[in-house]
């Protein structure tokens, strides 16, 4: 199995874009390229991650990429596994060079919805659950995810402030990052008076809906060491699954998918979560990385409410936790975030994070999920 | 690098379904299953290809497929490559097990679009398309693969008979297949009398949209010998792209997609087209037939005509071309195809392709592409 390793990382502003999706795609696509400092000819296969293509009119997005890259005959596909289409589209880019089926491969992220209004969006991201018994019962995200938190909050003795603190924090970070696509400060006290979505969940505890476009340029080792200096190591992939329905899991204060693939992911790393310096979590909405980064292994069940209220998530605290806002604060364009988590890993390892920079840090972690988790995907990377 | 094996295959029937979209995949891949004489326990990943999961309200199948199988915790992604979304989730599900990533996975390809009506099915599948140069602009495909056979017919001195005669004969081979979309004997006549679509293509030139999912088991040489005599062996897999856009290539009755893929499988298969005993290729449209069999290397250019009115592609002719009734007879759910094209070779190379079994036959194709062949994936099969 070949090493394979990050050579390159782009990123169009998250938010709402005015240029169609396929233009935002490249405009990604074409910054991780010129960043990996390599040509489009030397990339030889796209891996491409996307869910509703078709609010912009554009699926089968592979082809069109390539060709305006102006490399037609190079393989491509899509990828969709709901909002951790990136992460899982990344493991097959990784997997295929680590098979050694490719040298060098781009992989981009990209969603575009803003433009369809909230009701459409709703509706379809509703399309992402098990709709049989989820989406088409009525519970949409916010209400499958106000579940989880009341249950937490019951279970743990968690406040409704403690989860307003995770959204504090990552509006913070977010204002550190150019590209983040809700850049303002807000304090507990705004998210506690902002609009109730789902109780618990208020507005402010929810993810925007976003459009933006991520990329990576991933290679051998080989390919990497003859290129630059300056490039990032795969030391870890892992992947797993949970019931589609929140309804069929045992405990809704914690996701299997996060945990199977975590375990996989350390396993193939040989690190343990205390290694890791920083870790961009899917924080679709607060309630979600409390539980992640218990899931993930960086705090005993029941514990992350105690490090987020004593500031141990915080940028440079015990572990940062989503540097770059996440999606709470740097925005959740679906197809996009998986990569663009691996994108603000690249930068932070490579030194390229500027005011938002994690100090020091040597090992980054990536968790990403579809759904209520149903899906998932955990990489490891660490700088070289 | 493992080899690769098959062993075993599962169908809905093709048509016009009244289940769910979740239903029908799960018929198809417990059919698969249970063919290949395992337990869902034993499945280790999950590759599911799909197009429009909207029309049915379900994206992120993945999740869904696997708990209904009872197996939740196992990982599993949705791929789409247009109508060429089965062959290119194949190709992952192979390059996966030939990595050793995994032991035993299911590929499960499904659509289910005709509850929505032909003008929803129409638009959304232009979105396939180059939309900004073709769709956009009122080119759906009917009218790009017109513009090809107008071509080719000037060309090659071909006529419109000769393209009927591609439909007469696939129509023979699915009146031989029980699940077949279209059963029903036609004549060159009714062809051409039918309605015309988009000069020179008439009704009976055009497969039809379908319903249906189709599903294969694939395996490491050493579980497929472990488990059965009765296998299949992956010997060829190759993928390749074209400029998406028809207007961006410098000819139009060759598919550059189609030409990359086939000889990228014919390399690692150690084998020329002159071996391969029967071939299930990409015939939307008539058209399409003729030229896929040329790329593909079975006829040289503009001599697949020939080979028609002299009925060398006919079952047990010379080479035997979509014994399974091909898109136009048996049907075309766009992202079953490509897997429901490898479950007709596992089928042949296992001797239970019955009435329209291939005699003797050793070594068989698959070809599917997306779009106008934007993108395009082959693989080579063989019996053990």
């Amino acid at each position: 199995m070949e090493k394979v390793c990050l050579i390159g990382a782009g990123s169009t502003k998250y938010g709402k874009l005015e240029d169609s999706i396929t233009d935002i795609a490249l405009q990604a696509s074409v910054d991780a390229i010129e960043s990996a400092g390599i040509g489009p000819k030397e990339i030889q296969a796209g891996y491409i991650s996307n869910v509703f293509g078709i609010a912009d009119k554009q699926v089968h997005l592979g082809p069109v990429i390539m060709s305006n890259l102006g490399i037609p005959e190079v393989p491509s596909l899509s990828i969709e596994s709901a909002c951790g289409s990136g992460s899982v589209s990344f493991r097959e880019a990784y997997a295929n060079v680590a098979a050694g089926f490719y040298d060098v491969v781009l992989a981009t992220g990209v969603e575009k919805v803003t433009h369809t209004g909230t009701e459409w969006t709703t509706t379809y991201f509703s399309y992402c659950s098990d709709f049989f018994y989820e989406g088409g019962a009525g519970a949409s995200f916010p209400g499958l995810f106000a579940s989880m938190a009341r249950a937490y909050l019951s279970e743990f003795k968690a406040t409704e402030e403690d989860l307003a603190m995770v959204a504090v924090k990552n509006h913070d970070n977010g204002l550190l990052n150019p590209k983040a696509h809700l850049r303002k400060k807000i304090t507990i006290d705004d998210v506690m008076k902002s609009a109730v979505v789902a109780s618990p969940l208020k507005l402010y505890d929810c993810c925007p809906f976003s459009d933006g476009a991520s990329a990576v340029i991933l290679c051998s080792e080989k390919f990497a060491k003859a290129h630059t200096k300056n490039y990032v190591e795969v030391i870890g992939s892992g992947r797993g699954g949970s019931p589609a329905a929140l309804q069929g899991r045992d405990h809704i204060t914690t996701i299997p998918s996060t945990r199977i693939a975590a375990q996989a992911a350390y396993k193939m790393a040989g690190i343990s979560p205390k290694d890791v310096d920083f870790a961009e979590v899917h924080d679709c909405f607060t309630i979600a990385e409390l539980v992640d980064t218990e899931d993930l292994g960086f705090f005993e069940k029941g514990k992350a409410v105690e490090a987020v209220r004593e500031g141990r998530t915080k940028l440079n605290g015990d572990i940062s936790i989503n540097p770059s806002g996440g999606l709470k604060s740097k925005g959740h364009p679906i197809g996009a975030t998986g990569i663009g988590q691996v994108a603000e890993v690249f930068d932070q390892l490579t030194g390229k994070a500027g005011d938002r920079t994690v100090k020091d840090a040597q090992i980054g972690l990536t968790h990403n999920f579809g759904a209520t988790g149903a899906s998932c995907a955990v990489h490891i990377f660490k700088s070289v």
